[in-house]
């Protein structure tokens, strides 16, 4: 249901907000995060605009995020990217519909859910090491210990 | 957030579960609803693979509601044309996510609640006279009483 971008978006996030992470190459995001090169650049250009990567040229150069995972929620990835459209006013832009009709104000309702459901969640929680597996890694922790 | 088709197939069933619909053409339909004739066709044949509406050719044919308004949910209809597309594997294929990570985790969650939220409303509830503005109707019969 989200838009592509708002998924390559929340991984391109997570991936900056690894704790390991420090400052990430274009190339190293796209191989970690899957998310295909011309995708990838508008995405991140787009969360650098939203103030929630920050980018620095050159050798050594590369992106991170620019405020702690902690402050960042999955709307604000989501709205930096392609933003949850509520509906406002009549999809049909009847006159009378000044007040939305009982269909489309359900279909807002169920928007207005989700906005409320990714506001609550910050991108630390999701990266939070007690939860496993952990995003964009393909081994469990957990599973490694065992292991040993 | 909805796939066009979505808000489309739901134009189309309200526009037939009218208490004055009856049996209607896809000219009528497609007037009534705003939906582009090039879309009409695909969401109507949708809608009547899935068992929501029913259409009869020839003169005095069209299509009406195959069952009862109050039998059919928002997300009938949704299903029917696009599908709320949960996240049951990781979306990156990776192998040891077996379960989702608390990413996608987050993500599905948010589907659920839509896909509950809209199981939960009937395309009759929707229509209900007591509420206003009506579906597709610019013209609130509260305000024409008043008027008159």
């Amino acid at each position: 249901m989200l838009p592509k971008t708002a998924e390559y978006g929340l991984r391109a996030i997570v991936c900056l907000g690894r704790e390991t992470a420090g400052r990430q190459s274009a190339d190293e995001i796209a191989k970690l995060t899957q998310v295909p090169r011309r995708y990838l650049h508008k995405v991140l250009q787009d969360l650098g605009k939203a103030g929630l990567v920050a980018s620095q040229s050159g050798p050594g150069g590369g992106y991170s995020l620019a405020r702690a995972a902690a402050s960042i929620t999955i709307l604000d990835v989501v709205n930096a990217v392609g933003r949850i459209e509520r509906v406002r006013v009549c999809p049909l832009g009847l006159r009378s519909h000044s007040d939305l009709c009982p269909l489309h104000r359900e279909v807002d309702k169920a928007y207005a859910m989700v906005e409320a459901a990714f506001g609550r969640v910050t991108i630390a929680q999701v990266l939070s090491a007690s939860q496993f597996p952990l995003p964009l890694c393909d081994a469990s922790p957990l599973i490694e210990a065992v292991g040993e």
